[in-house]
């Protein structure tokens, strides 16, 4: 909380107005990209976020954001924030965008902290939630044992038996980290085989703490206070099975964080804000989207940061207007 | 060129074919993000490039590659290049695309060392080359006081009264990096107003070594063994003006390097190589084409490193059918 508390004082320092150029909702990636091409275009801009993390500051090790052969995601973010913060740009961090309106061309933004901004164009760079499994347990025992977050809980299964579910790039990346902690780590994934790059699935083939389960239909999750036990169907043999774990890490994708603007965008079928790939323009004029909350093919960090700059570069041709 | 003997001579050392899954033509951020993701793909990747520069080598100092609060082009590439090194790709050095044929679904790349290297897919990301100025004595003084990048000749202008030719954010980037060596700098710009971004603007202005010259029709650089004057017209009196330089820089823009690409793709009005934007796709199936040398709407480093690595995904994708 230290850092909301330090960017607030400095927010209330340097804040003239609530009327601003431009509003940024979300600083990951492609939030702050968007920040960076604003701010050097000297739109009056105002950067709001619930945390400075995203799911970029969740990774635990990335080594595909060119330019840095291998960071901590915590430590790139912290460098994304520090680059933005460079220039002049009014940042809030701690609250969540709840609403957004568009009144005579200007946009009304208001927050779960009940503030209320305004300003002639707005980003959403909201990125993504993750996505739960939806069986019996899991909800019970988030913090007791359950988990959306390696990089954030790892450490707390320090020499425990823990399962990932999921067999996509962040179940392997999990699971490869969770090496460093755990003895002995299962990835349980749905379909015949694994989606994860091969890189990952070769490092995860490579240890011995790693086993593989495939065709695993994941049931129930179980336990006192807190889990000990993971309930799965094998989807060939049509059995149960039961494996004891005292963790259970769930790595199975995300979902777009966009409630707080329907009515002014199009989704696709994914709920993914649908856009103008030239120029991040959405359904309402003024109204961009960048980064993973949007229809955009490939989720990137290094994608999601070009996004962003794209969007902050389209707000400005927009405001000459 | 010692970088090249590096290169090639590991890549000498490494090769065990000339037929890849992928070639990638150009080393600029797009080529080499498309390199780094292709590589964590286990796709067998040779990148070929004449320089491991390009355009963001080229720039003195860059402040909008999120993550690098500022960084010299040189070093950003240099980075970047260490980056894609770090994994298991073929890289040759000093020779450039000089034909594409496809043939039964396999590639051939002909280059301007005359070797031949075969490919399932590729991706062109050979960017972009200075425009030239067309004037009279352009060409005499080329090296002899015209120069089209201020990162490698700048210093050798120490001291000397020089012109930037193009008030766009390179033409003032120029001639701000240019008041770290010279006393006298003009900005001559064709329109009644600059393009740049406002804090370069504001930078030129609060420059006393600074004049910027609007309307300004350049006709003629002249001098002797070296350049030692510049005619322009005044666009609004039609007065022809004479100002004594040593040195002009002429950055009025670039355009895409495509001519070994011709008959497989289509171009746009600007010749830029048009592409299917969610996956950098081209007319012909199995050759992408990323950052700007395509039709994007914005150029800048780190959009062409997303495009990168969307390309390389998409190539992966193409691959796996």
């Amino acid at each position: 909380m230290l850092i909301f508390e330090q960017i607030n004082k400095s927010y209330a320092a340097r804040k003239k107005t609530n009327m601003y150029d431009l509003i940024i909702i979300g600083a990951g990636p492609a939030g702050i990209s968007a920040g960076i091409y604003a701010a050097r275009k000297k739109i009056k801009t105002l950067l709001i976020s619930k945390d400075f993390t995203g799911q970029v500051g969740r990774a635990f090790f990335i080594e595909n954001y060119p330019g840095f052969e291998g960071i901590a995601g915590i430590d790139l973010m912290e460098k994304l924030k520090n680059h933005v913060q460079k220039f002049d740009i009014d940042m809030r961090g701690g609250e969540e965008a709840k609403n957004i309106r568009k009144n005579n061309n200007i946009f009304e933004v208001l927050t779960t902290e009940n503030n209320r901004y305004e300003s002639k164009a707005v980003i959403v760079a909201s990125g993504r939630d993750p996505r739960l499994l939806k069986v019996s347990g899991e909800s019970k025992f988030i913090g007791k044992g359950v988990s959306y977050c390696v990089t954030c809980d790892g450490p707390l299964f320090n020499g425990k038996t823990v399962a990932v579910i999921g067999g996509g790039n962040a179940g392997f990346e999990a699971a490869n980290d969770l090496t460093n902690f755990c003895p002995k780590i299962f990835i349980l994934e749905y379909a015949p085989q694994a989606k994860a790059d091969e890189l990952e699935q070769e490092r995860a083939n490579e240890s011995e703490k790693i086993e593989i389960i495939y065709n695993a239909d994941v049931k129930e999750i179980r336990g006192e206070d807190f889990v000990n036990a993971l309930v799965y169907q094998d989807r060939i043999s049509k059995k149960d099975a039961i494996i004891n774990i005292e963790g259970v890490f769930v790595e199975i994708g995300s979902i777009p964080a966009i409630d707080f603007v329907k009515g002014l965008v199009e989704f696709n079928e994914k709920n993914e804000i649908k856009i103008n790939p030239a120029t991040c323009e959405t359904l309402t004029p003024g109204l961009f989207a960048a980064g993973d909350v949007t229809n955009i093919q490939y989720k990137q960090a290094i994608i999601a940061a070009g996004e962003g700059a794209k969007a902050g570069l389209a707000v400005y041709d927009y405001l000459k207007k």
